[in-house]
């Protein structure tokens, strides 16, 4: 029995990750755990590759359904996907060889609310589960589960599965005990009852995941951290889309809209993110809260400089540098974060209650503020949309930001019409570019176009945008949002063909 | 001093409506009561237009910015817009002259979520509130009102407008007193508290709205009946439509995913929504509830004789049929009616706790699950996305319907790629139209679009869609999402160029 295994029964149970692979028959449904990169199974998705090639190569069917908290890394999705053992997958991804099988028609990928996936699993609407898989970093004497960097869909999994497989990572920090919250009084409707949580760091819930000892079937032993890469510095555009958002909080602050303490900050993932939050500090910020999905290396040194005081969220998604800042200081990291289950990091409730102000990036907008954030001329994904939904219907502010060109100069990310809408005209509150922000709220359709076009555009594109809304508000059917219905797509069709939407 | 206004410091401030219309004056943002034809000013407005008219005669500019519960009646909408008295609008509307001046680009229209209206115009997002003027069914002694038949966003005009105009209409029955819940305790962030309403049921609040009398610069008397016509008896279409869901019902409850009682129901509205109401009678349902924003006459029938049990909206839409038999016998309603805000009857928190089933109509559907409500071939706007959002992304479900074809089979409601997207492929369950049913929960985009083609689309459509979808699985640039970008829009502007999309 190693220190990280302490419960009798559980230590019995262990096998290679082989062996436990081996218990995962094809055509099951696998709930994993894994969000952003962090706290997914490391041994076993690796093992199962393998004997899912080797069902391949003796010509036998061999793929799964993998549920996960959100992305997860190579060893996972990368190792499932490049021998074909995957035929569904949801609610988000970001690696390579995955997506190139989904764009290339192989995989079915469910692209879903994050905060929405735990209530769509309890009532029964992605059918039965029948293997959780997940990561912990320890199991307790009395057979509760210390849970590992991230927390996602765990809770869900383990309660909903049939039959659990635990990987005891010890490389995991033994110190994480008593960061996570994880709420068990949620219920199905009509036994819903308000969700006590006022502020970002109320703690709701208890440190550890509860697991009904008789469904596991195996507990495997595993050794490697989250493999995480480090960001770049922030580039030029990041850098000023950054120096946009800062000016305009202080504006708001000035006009009494905002307080000195702001509000609970969402950030999404990537670099623009992260200089958004670099900026905040050299804005002068102190003594911020943010409830969001994700704690990267930007916020934790936020964190650990006091800018913000206190962070919710449901991943701990680390650089090699990071992990080793969190581990010295852990006992400080403790007093400033909470990790959740995704169901609560990104409910719509407490992202209403609390107010978020939502910092998300986006593939592009167009010229009536709706977001396309995950589609590439309107059919190939990227990696999904993530919580960025969660936060931008249901917080108080909602910020969506891109440089104005992608793949140099090739591309206009404010376009006539965007290819795919994740977030609706309804939705979005800001839109801002390295040229600028143009303020969305309380605008009607036509004024939005103003703004998106003076404030936001790349000037190389802007006087074609200019001219196909001067068009379309002399030749549209209707001019509440005017639009050349053959001409609105046009601009990506443009890209496909000749490589360019000059 | 009449009983209606028993306030004798109010009753002192009594004038005409012309008088009152000559306190509004022009570039004034008006906060007015009125929700789907209920409770609406109803001499005040006309008179302004009087006044606005005499005022252009001279050559004077006078326009207003008018924001609502949500649509009214043409003595308020239709003749504002008449004058040319609007020039902002904002949230919702389906009056036919003020719709055609959105097209015609003379309005500036802004579609918002109603359950955000308030919270939006709290964070001053939607800039200085002039006046309020409210439709009242009478004030109390003590100069709190007694709210009309709808609550709309009457709270928060009357709170947040420097100045108030009261309407005090005899011809609201007093027996609506008591059937109000005005919920007192909302705030801004960071100072929100959980909402305790547990069941639609609840009463959480006051049955009379508070008002500052120092505000109120006016007390007009009005003696006139909401204006709303009676529903035509449901055609072959809604009533196929009703037994598709009907059916989906049941089956929902064999697989335990729905209890005999369903859950809260939001029903939009139209024909459609009262024919499923209908179907819910014969489909033998009892003791339902209803978490909604509207009660028209189709919900009270089934409330009437037990179908539902409890029912919460914001108001009550009744044709003079309907009006009579409300107030006949009006102390049974009281019983199992509610009228809340409509910052409540569409709150995020409470329809996500709820479990709302949120059935409304729409304009057309695409392959994928993407949902317009709003818009003709991109540009026309209609009425407005009203509370469908609300329901339908916090909900437990989200159904979607229209019949197969509009104007006669010139146009489809299934196309390849909608024209306006107001509720995206992550927030569509169900689109149903006479055909059959689609159920899309837990697909994938081309799992999707292989059920609305086959449950969905009218024969004389489907070839041409499956046609659309195999030459798209076949030769898009990405195979997640399958489109020809520019085809994609192509049956819009063909019915725009000849008139069908055949
Ligand atoms: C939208 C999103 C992909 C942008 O990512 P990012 O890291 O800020 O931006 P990048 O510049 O690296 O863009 C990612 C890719 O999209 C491409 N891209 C960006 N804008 C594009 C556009 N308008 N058209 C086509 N491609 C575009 C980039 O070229 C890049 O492609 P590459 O990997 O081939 O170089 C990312 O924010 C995202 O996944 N958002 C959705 C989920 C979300 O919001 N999560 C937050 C809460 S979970
Ligand atoms: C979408 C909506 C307009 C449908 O209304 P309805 O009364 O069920 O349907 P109708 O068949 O009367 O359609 C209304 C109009 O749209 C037209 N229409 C319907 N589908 C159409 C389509 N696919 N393309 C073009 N026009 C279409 C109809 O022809 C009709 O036009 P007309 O007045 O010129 O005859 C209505 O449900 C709505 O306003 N929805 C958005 C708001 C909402 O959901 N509210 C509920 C909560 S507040």
């Amino acid at each position: 029995m190693t220190t990280r295994i302490a419960h009798a029964g559980l230590a019995a149970r262990r096998m290679s990750a082989e062996q436990a692979a081996g218990l995962i028959l094809p055509g099951m449904t696998v709930g994993m755990s894994g969000f952003t990169g962090a706290g997914y199974p490391k041994a076993v998705p690796l093992a199962l590759a393998t004997r899912i090639a080797a069902a391949h190569e003796r010509g036998d069917k061999f793929a799964l359904r993998i549920l996960t908290g959100a992305s997860t890394a190579p060893e996972l999705d990368g190792a499932l996907a490049r021998v074909g053992g995957i035929d569904f997958r949801l609610p988000y991804q970001s690696d390579p060889e995955l997506r190139a099988r989904i764009n290339a028609g192989q995989i079915e990928y469910m692209d879903i609310h994050l905060g929405q996936v735990a209530q769509y699993a309890w009532c029964g609407f992605l059918g039965k589960i029948d293997v959780a898989l997940i990561e912990v970093a320890g199991i307790l004497p009395d057979g509760r589960l210390l849970p590992s960097t991230s927390v996602g869909n765990n809770k869900t999994w383990l309660d909903l599965a049939d039959k659990v497989i635990l990987e005891v990572n010890r490389r995991q920090p033994e110190g994480l005990d008593g960061m996570h919250d994880i709420y068990y009084g949620t219920a199905l409707p009509p036994h819903r009852k308000p969700i006590p949580l006022l502020q970002p760091g109320d703690r709701i819930g208890e440190p550890y995941l509860r697991c009904d000892l008789d469904k596991v079937i195996a507990v495997v032993e595993s050794d490697a951290p989250d493999r995480l890469g480090r960001f770049a510095p922030p580039d030029e555009a990041s850098r000023r889309i950054a120096g946009h958002l800062v000016e305009f909080f202080h504006h708001e602050i000035a006009a009494g809209r905002l307080g000195d303490q702001l509000l609970p900050l969402q950030s999404g993932v990537g670099n623009i993110a992260n200089a958004v939050l670099g900026g905040l500090r050299e804005g002068g910020f102190r003594g911020l809260t943010a409830f969001t999905e994700v704690i990267q290396d930007g916020m934790l040194e936020l964190i650990g400089d006091g800018t913000i005081e206190m962070a919710s969220a449901t991943s701990l998604s680390l650089s090699p540098e990071g992990v080793e800042e969190f581990v010295r200081r852990i006992d400080f990291y403790r007093q400033h974060i909470v990790l959740r289950p995704q169901e609560m990091s990104n409910h719509a409730e407490l992202v209403r209650r609390l107010g978020c102000i939502a910092m998300n990036g986006m593939v592009e907008a167009d010229l009536y503020g709706n977001v396309n954030s995950t589609h590439v001329a309107g059919s190939r994904i990227i990696n999904g949309i993530g919580g960025s939904g969660d936060f931008a219907r249901n917080g108080f502010l909602s910020c969506f930001m891109s440089p104005s060109t992608a793949k140099d100069g090739a591309i206009s990310a404010l376009v006539p019409m965007v290819s795919h809408v994740d977030h609706t005209e309804h939705d979005v509150g800001l839109v801002v570019t390295e040229q600028g922000l143009a303020d969305l709220r309380g605008l009607s359709p036509k004024q939005r176009a103003r703004a998106v076009i003076a404030q936001c555009a790349h000037p190389d594109y802007r006087p074609m945008l200019q001219d196909y809304f001067d068009r379309a508000c002399r030749d549209s059917y209707g001019k509440h949002t005017p639009h050349l219905l053959n001409e609105a797509l046009s601009w990506h069709q443009r890209y496909l063909d000749s490589g360019s939407m000059r």
